[in-house]
């Protein structure tokens, strides 16, 4: 995207480009027929637990204000809006933790203020949502999406973590809370006797525990040694989700000998319970259409003016995470052949916001990592490429190839095998968008089974986000590089692909992290302050002229390039047919195991996507110099050398093109 | 050990080799100074916890009867005699798993049997003691350790893994336990009430969870990247007791919340308490001689008779047990200079045996893992070659070269740093044996230290040693095998030396292992028959005929030996200066990797000991056909393969002389 601010035209663009599509996106969906089924349950089950943990959460945050019916109901109306009108298809809406965050200083606000009070905080948020989408459709307008690449890694990564802390805070706070009397419960009842309260909080330990380990256990199935491939690889996609409902269904056990209340459950409202909308401000228009416009106007002026200040941190929020999270759902490796559609997307959410706005409902937004992992599930290899090499002679003789031992049996074709290589296909379609959507819409009425999830098991989940989201985020890793005995930095090299550590001196590598630590810091800090904290996107807004003009000042440009790399600072990726026979075969073999790295290939985060890809490729000049790393021998036996080549090298492979600088999840 | 049957020739033989250097084990000892402290806190660490988890288990099985203090009481009084006047010194000696299960089966029959009652148990053990203290002179004299290797590695394997069977049996018992109201205690106190209880088992099993992770964590320090090399070591050393301490502190957090009961602790007698010796039989001699021999003569005549049939059973299993151990602590690896002492150290067992029947306590024997564990603790490379080596030019080429990165500075002197590589040199001496029997003693005093201790921490470690049992038990990973897909049993290859899995077709692989794993539920079902299960070590004794006699009608010759290999059946080991140049590099780079190579190659089980060093390890000749694994290029650079070598190129390498056939813990 060329960086150009002709008002209107971002937006024109993108809608002719998908505009030429919009017939092909629904017809190429139905033509896929049932096969769509498995990508969109995949989607649902990703973007459905979080939403229903930040509900949750922003439940315990809002006094019951909001609950996991109104976070579903969110995400449903957008994703549908979304997947009909929307540009790009692949992208995936839901509420998302930055607007929980956001959503919970609003309330603190309008709770201390005697003028609004938890009364009129809805009709107040309305406000800001309106302000919200007024600047988001200025941003779209003016063409701002082309200069998101502005946010560095530096910025990306910072916020990744950010979100992490905020994650592990809040699982480490409900459990914590677990051991206490609720607020708005009667502390006379038989649950909340110290006794029973303590086996609570013990009880919601061994849950919360018991779902982070089995989840990120599951997470990992696809290389376990046991079990047939499908097994693992089910495991691998739904084990998470299937580990929320195992966990659940142990919770019962102890049904009979202890009170109903423990383990404490969700807690939310049945959407048809009397007097359960009470506060959908929109839905109140329908009776009494007056009522309504006095509850917004209800809000006394200086506080609708005050509402744009939220507003220009939650635009600052959306902007940016909607942007990237498009982004990454359009990495070069999918190659995509529709259009992207960022200014177009960002206007339609300013819509959405104003709608959600309007019924009282949080908005949501384009999310992270479910946004690439939608691509993901929906890519293939090209002539089912995947399938049939699995075990064919060249896949048995990398395998082999991997412990060293001479294969003695294994002759193969390259012609042959190459052949089959071709890159990746994604089925880019709206059904798949559309169905998930509906079906987190149908949660809502699933709300008594939903009900049954015990809270714990959602603190286990929210320590599960915060370190799912670590890996391949780079400034993670080098918070770890700082802890690491210098004996054994070169495994970080090893196990990451990180370039930086060859280019740049370890001292200035320590400097740059804590600097980036001691930023953070500052960041979760502010998130503390009790009203200001609403300001803490500004920190993140911030880095961009930090980095820019500050920074300098005391790295070198190499040194800063190499450690906060971005797209344009990046050695062009070589074109795919310009490779060597031999670069082929290893990365087709790679290719096919089991798509264990097809898996790595498009990581969910907004780290160093090269990082996976790193071990096979290699170019043919390379080849020479580093002691054959994979040479066919006399025999047409392979020997191949296991383990990562040097980064330099590995940087030139074909895969390296887009460097997602950008880290976060949720 | 040759096989002879000449009475007494066994034990003449060992007390001349081991009298030769009697002086010689104290001076050494001596000299070694403050450096002895090392090995022995580590080998006490390792031999009182689990002393102090069988005395708990006892206490539960025994009711009361025997308990932590006199499990604690046996190994220090064994073990000090043993070190004092007992042949082979790095035999460590405790109260074991197979002694707490006899102990558990007498207790239920004599408590059966109204002309016993728990009254008379330790009279009758008493008996039981005399017996198989006879029947252990027998085996001494007649030189039955001659032929220990006749329980080849099928029996050896299977009853390890029957250990840990009982050891996670345990662990599981224990935990529903601490559910439930414990016999013996007021069913009307506070903590017993139903929440309490709830409290306390779901305390319990975050307490027993929390040793188990961290524990299994800690023991893998070693190879973590973080932190300095010595905080590394001391935990991966000292990581597992660390842990309990641990865990015990943060069990005292609720204190103040929770009544007094919760969690639930050791339960022991003080020593010092009145009445605490009532059942020490022979201590009761001192004041009333004529009551003991009474006490021992109450037993009716035909229950004296009766003791020969556990008898036999214990003496079978102290055969076995206590000569594997000795087996182990004194394989070839660790270029032992002093002679061994199987059949004079099993005559002393018979005496140490009677001693502690008539003391009322349960003997002590020789133990695996702790025995090996005390020759590695003890050993060093010559010339302090580990120490110098470390940060040597020639440990960062093999660094380096392990990711297969050329390197381009490094530069050594091949000649100089060979001279570094001598073999591992062993402290062989008495005192850190006597030592530490003399620290397990001192914690008797330490009770009311240890009964701080939680319940369930100790069932957290029953988890623990059986976990830790599992890794080098070729039936175990025969059994995962079984499970594991079919494209990934190449895996097995490469994690584990697996010879078998190239040599044996996979259907008699699983033939083998299925007869295997039947037999081994037989085992297990039998420990739970009420008193007939006392026979359950017969089943382990009828495993010799089975492999001799009924096997080789339904397996291969060939594909039993590479399944049930046994020492005779090796090809022998290259003697050790024979190897080559670039071996001994090889070799010594791993050593030198902060230990973590030499902690790997004496395995604590008594399962395939070759399967750590197979990596580095090569035969002169193998070096060119193999594309060279290890080669020096053409600037003196060293470039290594990763990974294993072929399992039949690596058995031949210079550490694969003895194959431990045996494997358990306990």
């Amino acid at each position: 995207m060329e960086e150009s601010f002709v008002p209107f035209r971002g937006i024109k663009n993108d809608l002719q480009g998908r505009l030429a599509f919009y017939k092909k996106d629904w017809t190429g969906g139905f033509s896929a027929g049932l096969s769509i089924l498995a990508p969109t349950t995949y989607i649902f089950f990703a973007s459905a637990i979080p939403v229903i943990s930040f509900g949750e959460q922003l439940e315990r945050e809002t006094d019951g204000a909001l609950t996991a019916v109104q976070t579903l109901a969110s995400t449903a109306v957008c994703g549908i809006i979304h997947s009909i009108i929307g540009g790009q298809p692949l992208l995936i809406l839901g509420v998302a933790e930055p607007t929980v965050i956001m959503y919970t200083f609003m309330f603190n606000f309008a709770n201390s203020r005697h003028e609004l009070g938890s009364k009129l905080f809805l009709a107040w948020t309305s406000w800001v949502c309106v302000w919200t989408a007024l600047l988001l459709f200025l941003l779209s307008v003016l063409g701002a999406c082309s200069i998101i690449n502005r946010f560095t890694r530096l910025a990306g990564e910072l916020f990744g973590l950010l979100i992490a802390m905020l994650f592990m805070q809040q699982a480490i706070k409900g459990l914590i809370d677990e051991f206490r009397i609720p607020e708005r419960e009667d502390p006379n009842a038989v649950e909340f006797q110290l006794s029973w309260r303590f086996a609570n909080g013990m009880f919601a330990l061994v849950l919360s525990f018991g779902l982070l380990l089995t989840a990120l256990k599951s997470r990992k199935a696809r290389s376990w040694r046991y079990g047939s491939g499908w097994v693992r690889g089910f495991l691998a996609d739904y084990g998470v989700p299937l580990m929320v409902l195992v966990w659940t269904g142990l919770s019962y056990i102890p049904t009979g000998t202890a009170p109903a209340g423990i383990p404490r459950r969700l807690f939310s409202p049945n959407p048809w319970s009397a007097g359960a909308y009470k506060n959908w401000t929109v839905i109140k228009v329908l009776p009494t259409n007056s009522y309504t416009t006095s509850e917004m106007l209800d809000v006394p002026v200086l506080y609708i003016v005050g509402a744009f200040i939220p507003a220009t941190m939650i635009a600052v929020l959306y902007y940016f995470d909607h942007s990237v999270a498009s982004q990454l759902a359009q990495q070069k490796e999918f190659n995509l052949r529709k259009p992207p559609s960022f200014h177009y997307d960002l206007l339609l959410l300013g819509f959405m916001v104003i709608l959600c706005g309007l019924l009282g409902i949080p908005p949501a937004n384009g999310v992270i990592p479910q946004s690439p992992m939608h691509t993901r599930t929906l890519a293939t290899l090209k002539h089912q490429g995947l399938k049939e090499l699995k075990d064919s002679p060249l896949q048995m003789a990398a395998r082999l190839g991997s412990f060293n031992a001479p294969v003695d049996t294994t002759v193969f074709d390259i012609e042959k095998e190459i052949d089959n290589l071709l890159p990746v296909e994604v089925k880019e379609q709206r059904l798949s968008n559309l169905l998930q959507a509906v079906m987190v819409g149908l949660c809502i009425g699933a709300m008594p089974l939903i009900k049954k999830i015990p809270t714990s098991v959602l603190w286990g989940y929210f320590a599960f986000m915060a370190i799912e989201s670590l890996p391949g985020n780079q400034f993670w890793e080098r918070i770890l590089l700082l802890f690491t005995a210098p004996s054994r930095r070169y495994k970080v090299l090893e196990d990451y692909h990180a370039t930086f550590l060859e280019t740049v001196p370890f001292k200035t590598i320590a400097m740059f992290t804590l600097f980036q630590a001691g930023y953070l810091l500052v960041c979760f800090g502010i998130t503390w302050i009790p009203i200001a904290g609403v300001l803490f996107p500004l920190m993140i807004m911030l880095l961009v002229p930090v980095r820019q003009y500050m920074l300098p000042q005391f790295f070198k440009g190499a040194h800063l390039q190499d450690l906060d790399a971005a797209e344009y600072e990046e050695i062009p990726a070589m074109p795919f047919n310009s490779t060597t026979d031999i670069e082929m075969l290893s990365r087709g073999a790679s290719f096919a195991d089991d798509g264990e790295m097809l898996d790595g290939i498009f990581t969910r985060s907004r780290g160093e996507i090269k990082r996976a890809c790193s071990g096979p490729i290699l170019a043919s000049e390379e080849l020479r110099t580093v002691e054959s790393p994979l040479v066919a021998d006399r025999g047409g036996n392979v020997t191949r050398f296991r383990g990562d080549l040097s980064p330099r090298q590995a940087s030139k492979g074909p895969f390296t093109s887009k460097p997602s600088h950008l880290g976060k999840t949720g």
